[in-house]
């Protein structure tokens, strides 16, 4: 269940940080679902079918926040959705001629679906800030650190050079991909529901079509083909969308809580006074934003999986699945809005200690400069020979560079310079620096409007 | 993210429905801190670690509803968790006696952890009592409806006659088993965690194991042989037993709902006044109990998904996996809850349909009554050659009686009387009486204290 | 697991059905990791790393059907994946030119996450075709139906009329947007792999980025900006498709099993001889068809979850992880694959009975109906005084007909022609029919070229 | 699905390892229906229901290696179930006497159900085997690494420090729980599941309670209360018990890849020859055993989620959910078993490194050791006064013994030896001793029989 004020929660710095949360608590919801029949009026004056004196009464419809939220949640319960408790609430504060056409056409499902739907939008529109935030704090990262060698690590194992540029150009171009496809959601994947009580419109008579033109135009969400009472693929992409999101925010916070174990310690949390410490340990210091990502990114397969499973739902409304779609979804839209404040938070402040990534580096050894070896050598001796060549040196007893030398095919392709070099991890990057610079291309396009 | 009053929602009466709700909710799991911070302070000073009378400034501890839940969310995300906004805002209220052993030994995992096993014990009591009173009515349900004859249905096809007594002893156990598991759990599943910050009890010198003992003791939570911050089997059994409370209730309500169709109409929810009516439908009567079970029932794989996903977490306290652990198993308290106060309700109040359920069983014809008539000829002609002539009566074109009496072989063995007995449904229950026994009497031997 | 050959299985109706199953089995991504070595090779010549005689010896490359699959298997577990039993089966067939270019700047990952994105489009291929069949045949059955008045049903209660023709075209509506999305996902989400260890091609030198567009033209597979190496939200993406893809689809089954329950009627699925019927129960015809859709589109919530829990990797490869994510991604390709078939076969085949939607019709009553007849008082008398009158006669003894006849005011208002009228079902479907051609024009769009 | 050669897949080696494999595949599931089908004749017998010479006719039962398993899977898409097809199968092998009571009394479900409980109770044994080797592993490494001290982490960062024993401890712990849990779920469980069609045994009129009896004894199988078609709370059970062992395996692995990485080094996987190694890095080595622990336990979560969904079933059979449940049960047979037998032969293989364990201690600096100061201060001065002390000299430029010994109040209290002493790691592991006890003591009760 949500809060009526979910900003105020023990957890809240954690699971209901930042813009989205009061976007998407009940009180969100519930004003979204007054925004709608508000619209619904003005939408029958529009094609004539209610007086234009029947908006003026709308003025006097109460606010979400003057509603008696008790009551409507007790009502919920005996009707089994809030929308009679809420009409019942209002009503008495309309003027007649208001009241006549209030909910005319409209069941309950329409209401609650498209309030849902202007709570994703509003919600989204704020969990693109701060994604937009972290964007450009891994930009700024991937833009800054072209020169920052670091070990690259598979298996939590030393494997090649790297820079850190390539790493946060590799988060960027994950918050790149996620914030298109949420852009995406919100052109496209939402939408005004509208059908009357099984999708027919039927209490419209001929006018239905025209009146859920209008009304999404005063909602200003598009009007779908067809209702989708009955087909739940919106929310499961947009359940999705958020999903995926935060597991592209869940990976970048794993790095850098891996990036700043004690033991590799190249990266921290920049912390404002008290911010991660530990009052009974001075000594540490916790990257507290990424684990508040990780906290939020593990909730999310679950919830997804609880609003796909809410897609095989019975006839013209469903049984119980339906009803199962609303509350995850709105866990989907705090987390990942959550995520993404503590992301951007993090981010920003991160500090990165470039010579520590060279030192770890070291422990590799310069074993793990083989590769670049074999690959100085492949065009004298072919790739197979390289190898070999290479593997004897690495098992002898002496250091690398000392073995490589002493192996007289190896001297001469490369010479003492040529293995100095080929040992040197910043100039065994390969491609990194052009990746870089698409990353940073395709976040600028996304950016530009 | 828990409110801090759970029970105002919009959808309190669905998903925040009964009991469990305020047991579960930010200001229970505050209340279940202190009682930890206050328990402590009892333990120290029972094994003279802390003079008596650090007990007196007890009192003085201001009580969950005093704090600032706003500051301490806010303190939350800053410091990772809430303990130490927690102690600072207990701390200006407590005398210095009281004060110099606050908190003494334990690590913030400690509090929280033990804190929600507190909340879980408080829960299942409470959850207890709402399964009790469904599995009550379900056993009135088996205990009067043994002479009830309704169709069973495989595949959502009339297969062979049933009774509504072995329906709903089947119900009842599925409750009796997610009882007895619950209570499993509550009684040894759930512990004390007090461990210090990485396990060892180390600021308790030689005296942890014994202060462990003690405060476990208070708190009436079985300490464990170990402390548990790594070992999540404790979190994820209590997770899985309500996921498979809420699958057995949905269970129930499934087949509650595909009762109340209007084309089957064998059952119905008592409504009280106005209860599943719709303003604008008034001859619709919804079956909102079971939805709102199924609406519960429908979140929590996905949310035992995210317990079981927390367990795999990095050394002595996750870096993200555990944080995402109490959020879940919160909300499976609170729906597991919910489902079963409205399960109940709907269970004692369900009107069933004995006339109904008969005339719908003749929908299937005699035709479903051949494997009775096979069985009858069996013992006489064995079950190959019983099975032909009852294919051969069942592709006549004359009523499946009429066709049985024509066939003399058939005609032979039974004779009229014989056929129509085996016509009779009520005749073919085979061991329906008895398996409603075994049913009531488990169900009975899990009440007795 | 994958099974070697995985058409063969206990269960291969249901869940390994169609065209998709070959094409995801261990054989197809054994042959699509060999499509990715030798499209390698001929990269590389093409950028002038390699000799084009590297190319003849790809000749001599074996098909995955000859490969030894346990030795593959084993040598899996030892080296924690496939590539290197892989590569150690097929140098010894390839000539020395061939053999030393072989998987050249290539790693482990490139193969595997590569070969599993040319599975994916193959298979995505085949799964298009099932959709569309289903999509025809859902076309046209919302096209032949216009005239089939039905009972909308909601919350499983008779709610109010609806054709046919709707329920289809909502049906086809879901089909339209997973088609839709499954094809943008194969237009634009599937992408070569190929970054080399750490994902900085740095054993290609400069020649990094032009190999792998080379890499990409000959696979087919668009080369993206960056290896995704680390950003999973490709697979993601996909997977959360096809787990829409089975939520669209067990919707559809779901009503077809409803529909075709003993006590409705209103469909069943065509049985070819001995499809579905039950040996031991002549008069049962079970919905087998829909069952194997429910039953495939059950198990895609979790997969999903799996997926997605998979993004949260450890730097430049992950420890386990990325290992997770391949059996799920095909276990959503065979069983949306399998589900599309039973669908379209399950659809062909429906046979519908408008006779019998008719009579259930009047099952809810001319109650049903008060809705429309306050809907035709409306212009009248105003929505509120229509709701009364219509609540009056609804309330009365008399059936609806009389009642509203007996009612001055009503009488007055529409005359017993009008009340005939507005109790006509037939008469009070709304924009349905508008509807089902905005259903059919956007299935025609996606149709089209 | 399950192949019919589950262990020679690609990556058997990893999904499908160790001794469980081959119990589970559909083989041994199709085996299991065989032994159903002879255990039911014999039943028979025993109650007089069938003549004696029945059971001669089982010799000429076929295995099911000897059956036609692509006939099979074609067959149970056409039925929905795969009964019909393996009946058609052994019959004609069978003498007259015995066909005549082939499958009597009995339903699809009942066959499949029960065959699914017998391969869980023989997959359940092997997996026991595989756990226990890795707990005596555990046990072990507990027994062994006793002044074995090294940093205790929360966070990923350096807390205070423990003993390596301690985590092996808390490893064996979880294994403990799981061993525990899957041994209950063995003993009572796991049932016979035996109602025919509705589950009311009519087939057998009066016998089939005694005839259930008869068919559990000799499976041995419980024969539970009631038949448990509609009561899906077994499989549920069993498949939490598989998500909590995979949790728990997951848990130790993830620690293992932890503290094998490069910059930390404190443990390694024992490589047989080319085990874990990298063709491309020879200075790899790879924590694959690690991996494939951890890549079965990302699984396990999301198939929990599909058989706790499978639970909401409909009436006496479901029409997709049951049916959706067998595979993500095996899946979790298999994940769980090959996760057993990788993570048994990593820790069996496990190198530690205690010298490296204490070197990463120092890293974290005297200042970790702040607490085991304020603790021996304690006695002296208060908490409170112990804290501020020792907090100033945390915070003075010089090293924290000098700065220590330079404070009067702290040298008063404790003098150079004390601090020195205060300073120590090894001598601040609290309980740790101790609670290492306890855990193998609660690994050997469960191991004595």
């Amino acid at each position: 269940m949500s809060s009526s004020r979910a900003d105020d929660g023990l957890f809240a710095g954690v699971f209901a940080h930042g813009a989205v949360t009061p976007l998407v608590d009940d009180r969100a919801l519930l004003q979204a679902m007054l925004d709608f029949e508000a619209a619904l009026i003005q939408a029958l004056i529009s094609r004539g079918l209610a007086p234009s004196g029947a908006s003026e009464g709308l003025a006097a419809m109460p606010a979400a926040d003057a509603l008696d939220l008790a009551a409507l949640g007790r009502s919920t319960g005996e009707q089994g959705t809030p929308v009679p408790g809420l009409l019942a609430q209002i009503r008495p504060h309309l003027p007649e001629v208001t009241r006549a056409h209030l909910h005319r056409g409209a069941t309950s499902q329409d209401v609650l679906d498209t309030a849902l739907m202007l709570v994703a939008a509003r919600a989204l529109a704020a969990l693109r800030g701060d994604l937009d935030r972290a964007a450009v704090a891994c930009a700024a990262l991937a833009a800054g650190h072209g020169a920052t060698v670091m070990a690259g690590r598979t298996l939590l194992q030393q494997a090649l050079p790297t820079s850190f540029a390539l790493k946060a150009a590799g988060w960027l171009d994950g918050l790149t991909a996620v914030r298109a496809e949420l852009a995406e959601v919100r052109r496209r994947g939402l939408a005004l529901q509208f059908g009357g009580a099984v999708g027919t419109l039927a209490a419209l008579g001929t006018d239905g079509l025209a009146v859920a033109a209008a009304l999404g135009a005063e909602l200003e969400l598009p009007a779908p083909p067809l209702p989708w009472h009955t087909n739940r693929t919106r929310p499961a992409r947009l359940a999705a969308a958020l999903g995926t999101a935060l597991g592209a925010m869940g990976k970048i916070a794993r790095d850098i809580t891996l990036l700043a174990q004690t033991e590799v310690a190249e990266a921290a949390e920049g912390g404002g006074p008290g911010r991660g410490g530990s009052s009974t340990m001075p000594h540490k210091h916790n990257p507290v934003g990424a684990v508040a990502v990780l906290a939020c990114a593990g909730q999310g397969p679950g919830l997804v999986a609880a609003v796909l499973g809410a897609m095989v739902g019975e006839h013209e409304r469903a049984a119980g699945a339906w009803q199962a779609e609303s509350e995850p979804l709105r866990a989907l839209l705090r987390l990942s809005g959550s995520a993404a404040a503590s992301l951007a938070q993090t981010l920003e402040g991160l500090e990165v200690d470039p010579e520590r990534m060279r030192t770890n580096l070291e422990l590799g050894g310069a074993a793990m400069m083989s590769e670049s070896i074999v690959t100085a050598l492949t065009p004298r001796y072919g790739r197979e020979r390289a190898q070999a060549l290479v593997g004897e040196a690495t098992r002898s007893d002496r250091d690398l560079a000392g073995a490589l030398l002493a192996n007289p095919e190896i001297a001469a392709a490369l010479g003492a310079d040529g293995i100095r070099a080929a040992l040197d991890p910043a100039g065994y990057l390969g491609a990194a620096a052009a990746l870089v610079q698409r990353a940073l291309a395709a976040h600028e396009t996304l950016e530009r409007p």
